[in-house]
């Protein structure tokens, strides 16, 4: 029989793969299945498989599990439910049944149809075990709540490797990014206010980056802290490289995380749902050092959205790397903070009625042109081995149409090149 | 017969002594005088004689003016009247009849009567007419309409030297203040700020002080521009001294205004009052570098209490000269501004239901823990020579009984000594 285009035998080895490799990797599934609760056993394997086949922050694989369960989401769609019949078993849960709902799940089947043909996931899954990487689920009580509001856009499944401690103290944390490209003054400052917040005691959260992110990282470690890393890939891949003897340190006293599976790279649009796991995740959120377009703007925008403190430590006007943090000063009301002190007081007082033209919740960035589709498009790309659009499709986590449209806007903008054997980057 | 202890002959000198010096001095005058429009010319002499009579800024000498007319107030204080029967006489003309306001107008009596047996005021006349000071009033047409948002505490008359244009101009002028003891930094950003803002075509107001003052001062003068400085003290004592040249370039292009008579001396009281001229005269105030207490503190207090936009220029939060500009922005809602077309928008768009709790417009700074009256009396004390109470209450024009009420206080805080001869300043 065929399923999408798939042997029923692919398909029962990827599930296979899933119950197995889960089954060794989380305490918690284990556990679970000891007591002989299948229900939940069976809800964290379909939870991980949901990590390797829907991009992070798919709102339509957001509906379908919290609609569902994550169980009986993965089996109509390994069923070959249409878009129309998932609608309906959506809307039997609750949700109101819009028009456009079932062209959403249809799109989103599209998106996730190539990945169950990828042996990937079943990869990952044993990578997982090697590298003692466990599986979090919202039902596990380390779970970081913040991030549930992030709604639709909320993990399915978190991948960790670190100390309990590190995920309960997250209730208590504050993220610091800032700046890849710091300057000697902002790295003073993620310093001091690393170091200042810990001994006020706070978890750091960051994502590891070089420049500020790193800075924040070691001065929490160096002050005897917490802190958590956020990471764009799986969790067995520490990224940049030259933070892997950080990121080992980090996981052997804090926690370092990531909703995507094992051996999973880091693309761009990875990097922004990462951010918005950080301002999720974290209490409040302040931006250090930032360039007029830093990255780090997309995660002050998540936080801002999420209704987080938002805090900028401003900076010599004559200065690139502070344009960013001024900017949110001025244009969307971030707190001028200057001292860990300061940054502390941002979790006292929640500010109220943020609105900001910042991105939404639904991970695109307010700061680039580029829709989410031409991103994941482009992130998809080789800059030399030519590429075919079913191949960009899985790679992305798209649809083909939606590739094809995507390509077709990239192509308008020369960002894309059309070869004989298919796509590549332009220049 | 004598008036409150003078001699009649005295008064006639006073006023005669008005009437010659201005109507040399002043231009305006003149003129008026020449269409026999007497009422408009008594009405400058008296001004020019509440200039010498008055501190800065006092409410019931402005209640008074702005009741009687100029003219009849300084008559009605010459002829004797008591607290209550000016307080009757200001009511006809509109004023509610408070309770207290007997006693208001009777303190302001007080305060004013050991100024009118000085003969200060006639000199200053004179020494204007040498330095070419001219008088404004507030029915010339030059006249710095925003300084009447004062209310009470409007200037009675603004001396000043320099060119009409300048007076003009103020309409469209942008207030740069900071501190004394800038860094280079924040010359740096003073300099591109004046230089930025005169190519936008805005006027340049600032106080004259070292500093990012003076900065503001030489880039507006270097880029051609036009600039005013407001002086604490008379437009004839350049202060301070390291400033001749500059300040002299400024009349010579631009215009210095004081609302205090020629020969008056600067004092803490009315550098305060000074601030907020500069506040009220200009369509926007930006802090470019600023300590803790900084006094610029005190005129982005006035310029915010007026409804006048406020900005603040960011600098390293390593700075100790940044931090009173993050803190009008972290606590006071002032714009962070980094760039001279960021401070230009300020002037665009005017900030709206600005509350703030800084200085009132009782010229009082909200970061001095001394009541006004404190501070005027210690600005009259000498660290040497030891000065009476009735010498006292002349130099800080405050009554007697004021003046006595205000030693205590200081004397309680060891900021005053008593000697044999009189009162001097401790440590």
């Amino acid at each position: 029989m065929m399923l999408f285009g798939l042997e029923e035998a692919t398909v029962v080895d990827l599930t296979g793969g899933v119950r197995a490799s889960v089954g060794s990797a989380s305490p918690e599934a284990a556990e679970a299945t000891d007591a002989t609760d299948a229900a939940a056993a069976a809800d964290v394997f379909a939870r991980a498989a949901w990590t390797g086949i829907a991009e992070p922050g798919d709102a339509a694989a957001g509906l379908l599990v919290q609609g569902l369960g994550a169980g009986p989401a993965l089996t109509a769609v390994l069923d070959v439910w249409s878009g129309a019949r998932l609608a309906h078993a959506v809307a039997a849960t609750g949700v109101p049944l819009t028009d456009d709902l079932p062209a959403l799940l249809e799109q989103g089947l599209q998106r996730w149809r190539p990945r169950l043909s990828s042996a990937e996931v079943i990869r990952s899954l044993q990578q997982a075990a090697r590298v003692s990487a466990r599986l979090l689920v919202p039902t596990d009580p380390t779970w970081p709540a913040g991030v549930d509001d992030l709604g639709l856009h909320a993990p399915i499944a978190l991948w960790w490797r670190g100390v309990p401690t590190a995920l309960t103290a997250l209730s208590n944390s504050i993220a610091l990014v800032g700046a890849r490209a710091a300057t000697g003054y902002g790295e003073h400052v993620a310093m001091e206010a690393s170091a200042g917040l810990v001994d006020r005691g706070f978890l750091i959260v960051s994502g590891a980056a070089y420049g500020i992110d790193g800075m924040a990282h070691r001065a929490a470690l160096a002050s005897s802290g917490l802190t958590v890393a956020f990471l764009a890939g799986g969790v067995d891949r520490y990224y940049p490289s030259g933070h892997d003897a950080l990121l080992s340190r980090i996981a052997t006293s804090g926690a370092i995380l990531s909703e995507l599976p094992c051996g999973a790279a880091p693309t761009k649009w990875r990097f922004l749902q990462r951010n918005r796991l950080i301002a999720a995740a974290s209490a409040a959120t302040v931006v250090l050092e930032a360039g007029w377009r830093s990255g780090s703007l997309n995660t002050a925008g998540h936080a801002a959205a999420l209704g987080r403190p938002l805090g900028a430590v401003p900076g010599p006007v004559t200065s690139p790397t502070s344009a960013g943090c001024h900017r949110l000063i001025r244009e969307y009301d971030a707190v001028c903070v200057t001292t860990a002190e300061e940054m502390a007081e941002l979790v006292g007082e929640r500010m109220l009625s943020l609105t900001l033209d910042l991105p939404g919740s639904d991970g695109q960035s307010g700061f680039d042109a580029r829709t989410s589709d031409q991103v994941r498009v482009f992130d998809a790309l080789s800059t030399r081995a030519a590429r075919t659009v079913p191949d960009i499709a899985r790679r992305a986590g798209l649809s083909v149409s939606a590739v094809q449209g995507s390509l077709g806007a990239l192509d308008l903008e020369g960002a894309v090149l059309e070869k004989e054997t298919g796509w590549v980057r332009g220049r």
